[in-house]
């Protein structure tokens, strides 16, 4: 038999895991939201990531378990490890991707650079970080925060005392004055093996991942190596196996600050999939296996991926794609099944070269082909 | 609804398009011999190419109809036609890939390069054949020819007198002398656009390709462009739709003369998935649909692709793959979920880069582990 991997959540990440186990002769197999997902294809059970008997199910049918997001509660991830189900990233890795505040204080403890946060559990607490913090913070429910979703810039802390209804601390945070983003990706085995891609520059618009330059232009040197420290410190001290992306502030004083983490292939390495030897998803699948790892150099000098928010309706889709196909010969298309909505991330596309100002301007063109 | 591809027949061809539609958001159905075919993953339906019944229902599911072989029967690929199912390539087409007398016939009188041949009917008229080209002679079941089966060369027309109990004729060629063999592989639309990769070299043991250098050394040029055109006329004369793979020999005498056709993703295409821009199965799900053709560049200066034969038993396998993960980081391994059997094609390895002996080297590495 073939080893077999299992994704829980059957969105575009399994989705993406697909090809990659189709080219190793790799089993995949999907415990999948509805038939309609993403990664509808692999799904070898329908059911919700929550339920106990379906997850449990699911898990013995398969080799290894991860995941297309992180939110299977922590009492069935630990359940499945008291079975001998072999889970990557393990639940004690998760955490920590789970809950914003145990990732910050975790970081603190390692010492690694984030920016000033404080717990505040009251209107109160989060009036004086606001006052110590130039009259403004950044506030975030520990769980549940996605894309921009629970998370809220305030210059008076009124304006969420609503969030704290639920007796929950949250997380407040300093406004970083940045000059960009970054991320850092990379992969790790159980057994210590760790990969990393370069350090890429990530362009959000309304809190949401735009575009990624991989690598971060003028980041050959110092800012390569400081990012790459602080991931593969992060990966080693929190034991994550699988694919780990660590997105990072560069502020304007030349200080990288840890931002979020995510334990899962991640919108800031799609271009790998054509930009470099290993993609993040094979990759991911290498080391949820324990397999060696793939190497990680880059295809073209310059990658640069833009993400399809929103998408046209079906109807238009397939014309859509003719002329993008037509406009952009060499730019790779991706989609993910998925139907059209305002924001939604319903695709990308990636564009490779020497001259980053075209790469970014064929990515832009593609991609413009599919906005409503 | 998204455009829908349907696969008559479930081997690796078929396989390694699931990649390609999953990436493009392409739907694709497979009409597979069995659960267990290599493309078992995106098999919508189980029965025989043959099977009226099955191909017909089958076509009414897809928006167009392509294959992993060329042995539907013309008779079911007519009907299909007739009843408004969009096929390619069409029958006219496959007509010249199911038939070796017929193509030599129609690529004599489109005055393109072949060795010399006659279609011979009888022991005596093979025996006029063989005396005339130096005493020996290859020859060919007209129909069902395929990596080495229902071909042989003969000195003594009585070695293949049992051939000619169908009452067909045969196929005789002189055996030409050779430096190398070539292929030359092309994507054509319906309407018209072909795109071309470079031309290639082909290493055959035994009957079976081996090995396959992208591009051909020392083709650039006269060879290149020679070979291109030779596959353009084929294409557009015989009204080929979707990937065509023409198989060609470089005589001693510099002369390239035509040996085999394929209308469908070829193994000397193999390759492409890693080594080009767009892999052939990609061109091929575009081309059938009529969808502008992706760029043909090479990633690499050069490309070498090594089939795995046979393969390693189930038990072995996963060690293996552990193995050659380890020893050839940058080698991509293809594996296409079949049972390891003697000779059997059960994967490929490409390797690329700018040293070729280096990428001979690392390819033969990456594949020699999965030998028994």
């Amino acid at each position: 038999m073939s080893l077999t991997v299992g994704v829980i959540g059957g969105g575009q990440l399994a989705r993406m895991m697909i090809p990659p186990a189709v080219e190793l002769g790799i089993g995949l197999r999907v415990l999948a939201e509805t038939e309609a997902s993403s990664a509808g294809l692999a799904a070898s059970a329908i059911g919700d990531y929550r339920d106990r008997e379906a997850v449990l199910a699911f898990a013995d049918t398969v080799d290894v378990v991860t995941f297309d997001h992180e939110h299977v509660p922590q009492v069935l991830l630990h359940e499945l490890v008291d079975r001998g189900v072999r889970v990557h990233p393990g639940p004690q890795a998760l955490l920590y991707a789970q809950d914003k505040l145990l990732m910050r204080a975790r970081l603190a403890e390692l010492g690694l650079p984030v920016p000033d946060w404080a717990a505040v559990a009251s209107v109160h607490d989060l009036t004086g970080f606001i006052d110590a913090h130039g009259g403004r913070a950044i506030v975030k429910t520990p769980r549940g925060g996605y894309d921009g979703k629970g998370v809220r810039v305030v210059a008076d802390a009124r304006d969420v005392a609503d969030w704290f209804d639920d007796d929950q601390p949250l997380l407040a945070e300093e406004l970083v004055e940045f000059r960009r983003e970054l991320s850092q990706v990379l992969a790790r085995r159980p057994s210590g093996e760790i990969a990393l891609w370069p350090v890429v520059e990530s362009v959000q618009r309304d809190g949401v991942c735009a575009e990624v330059i991989a690598p971060a232009p003028h980041s050959a040197g110092r800012v390569a190596q400081v990012a790459a420290d602080i991931a593969t410190s992060i990966a080693e001290n929190l034991d994550v196996t699988g694919v780990l992306a660590v997105e990072l502030f560069e502020t304007t004083d030349d200080r990288l600050l840890v931002n979020e983490l995510a334990m899962r292939p991640h919108n800031s390495g799609h271009w790998s999939i054509d930009g470099s030897t290993t993609s993040q998803f094979e990759q991911h699948l290498r080391a949820v296996l324990d397999l060696p790892l793939g190497a990680t150099g880059s295809r073209d000098p310059w990658s640069v991926m833009v993400n399809v928010l929103g998408g046209v309706a079906d109807s238009a889709h397939d014309v859509r794609l003719a002329a993008a196909m037509a406009d952009q010969p060499d730019v790779k298309l991706h989609f993910y099944g998925k139907q059209a909505r305002p924001g939604r991330k319903v695709g990308h596309v990636t564009a490779g070269g020497a001259d980053l100002d075209d790469v970014v301007f064929r990515a832009r063109a593609a991609a413009a082909f599919f906005e409503d």
